[in-house]
């Protein structure tokens, strides 16, 4: 039975469309225990409108969102000085340290999520910055792009530590012997930039001596067609712009293809499924608890896709499997001082 | 009537397919003349076979092509040093420089052409590096996505460069007033790893001395799009693997969504107008002759659309605009020391 903390206030539709989630996520899923994080009096009157069941939903307190002007690390700061933290992404994040959830979900501010997490939950050994995992369902099967956007401007060391942990989460994802391939302009070894060629060798040198499988460069048209690798390393800068230009195509595609068959329904209707799928939310690698950060614009059923993807890590073991799998790295690393620093509240 | 010289060699199906586009062309488009670069006999054996009337194509001599396994600067420069280059590449470059052709295009080797290129034309003053333009059917319009990758690391000032020439560019593709947009991970200014931080000052103070519309950062999802900026602005590493990610996007939804259909014919169609239509080459931007790059797997279509893109850029006066674009920013640059000198064969 995983216990999955809830950010009521994060998101673009918030906190209605989180309430819509959790009405369906309480009828549907009875194998997830539900901490719905936020003002207990707006939680109280938005459940009893939606007739859900308060039997298995515990509330958190918070009171505030990160103002989309301040700096997310200057505002969580503050809030973590706090005797009692009003953030939501702090409380979430506090549920999970103090073993009230086993995982958190929110679908706000991307870099508040992952500062909260880094703040309140910490870094796993050998880890030295954390890393967006997306899973894209690719044509021959699924591909786990990281970093999807949490670490800018990456060492070639980090780049290791994304592929490691990333090797991990698939294979708590099911994939058996997961394939890491570096992200690079073309397939040939000697492609690429600077921070390419210096993470090529980093990676030549060290997975096959953990037992990876690294296949060298991959290109981007391979994460959408998922035969090169299964796990895709990257800076978060790459990922990004990458996985939004696909999100972009796809939408481009529907448009046109729907248009070419006289009829948009079903077009929609397969961006649709992605977007509910594990496609919904990227899981942070590389802090001491399992969080997943959904998208900003995301819908009731893309935040439930987003809580069950963190239900089924926290089932599958996955923050054991990635922490096992970078400590074993990190015991010879020697990397750049942390970003972040750990902080009580 | 622009004269385009095109290179037989180059591609995964030289020379049939190449021949076969000259087959195309000379029925379809009789306002291009074509010179044919390569081996005379082989051209004359292939249009021969075609039955491809002689009347206005030209053969220039060359007979081979840049090894894969070799460095194109190496390989190219030893070329040069002959009285006589052989490398086709070389050849359709120097007729451009020569005055045989108005314009060349190679769908070979991507890096091999914009050696060549470099090499044969020189640089156009003002622009320390080259870029390869490609232009993307938006939904809300064209959209010119520059660096697809000629030159990786590169420098704040030479993207400014690169934002400079593609909007000379997209002045010649016919975008009456095209906005600049830079690559980025969000629209807020304050986004993005040090590069995009750098080169948004850059971009916010010196594009608007000079007349252009610089709308600030633009996501991933606005190249499909189309509406955010009709020039977009990035480093070689990321636009090609922005570029690579959509193409595999768009295939990956023709199979998705084509099934979802109960027929990809539809859906095939859409990528194939695509691929057929300015999108099917790169513009090289920055060296003092037009010069188009197509995809090394094109088909006879995709290297007559090359063909086109080559010719309509000729007749728009595509040279002079980027030119000009370029010499008013250029006057006040003080950038880093060209990364491939001039070299005359």
């Amino acid at each position: 039975m995983a216990r999955v903390a809830l950010d009521l206030l994060g998101g673009d539709g918030a906190p209605e469309v989180v309430a819509d989630a959790v009405g369906i996520l309480t009828r549907e899923d009875v194998d997830i225990d539900l901490v719905l994080v936020g003002p207990p009096d707006l939680a109280e009157a938005l459940l009893a409108a939606r007739g859900i069941h308060r039997g298995r939903l515990e509330v958190c307190a918070a009171h505030d969102v990160v103002p989309m002007d301040a700096r997310p690390l200057d505002a969580l700061r503050a809030d973590a000085s706090r005797a009692h933290p009003r953030m939501s992404v702090m409380v979430a994040a506090m549920a999970v340290r103090d073993g009230k959830a086993d995982a958190w979900v929110s679908v706000g501010h991307t870099g508040a999520s992952v500062t909260a997490a880094a703040l309140v939950l910490g870094r796993i050994a050998g880890m030295t910055r954390p890393a967006l995992a997306v899973v894209l369902p690719g044509l021959e099967g699924p591909v786990v792009l990281v970093d999807a956007g949490a670490s800018l401007d990456a060492s070639p060391e980090a780049l290791a530590q994304f592929a490691v942990a990333g090797w991990g989460y698939a294979r708590g994802l099911g994939v058996q012997r997961p394939q890491v391939g570096l992200l690079n302009i073309g397939h040939e070894p000697g492609k690429g930039d600077e921070l390419r060629l210096r993470a090529f060798a980093e990676l030549s040198a060290r997975l096959p001596l953990m037992g990876i499988d690294f296949v060298g460069n991959v290109e981007g048209s391979d994460v959408a067609r998922g035969a090169a690798a299964q796990v895709i390393v990257t800076d978060g800068f790459t990922g990004n712009v990458l996985l939004k230009g696909i999100e972009g195509a796809v939408d481009w595609a529907a448009q046109r293809m729907g248009t070419a068959y006289g009829d948009l329904g079903p077009a929609r209707a397969v961006v649709r499924a992605v977007g509910t799928g594990d496609f919904a939310g990227g899981m942070l690698l590389g802090v001491n608890g399992i969080t997943v950060v959904g998208h900003g614009a995301g819908n009731a059923a893309q935040i439930c896709a987003c809580v069950r993807l963190a239900a089924r890590s926290v089932d599958a073991g996955t923050l054991d499997l990635t922490r096992e799998a970078v400590s074993a790295l990190g015991a010879e690393e020697s990397g750049p001082p942390p970003a972040v620093e750990r902080v009580g509240p």
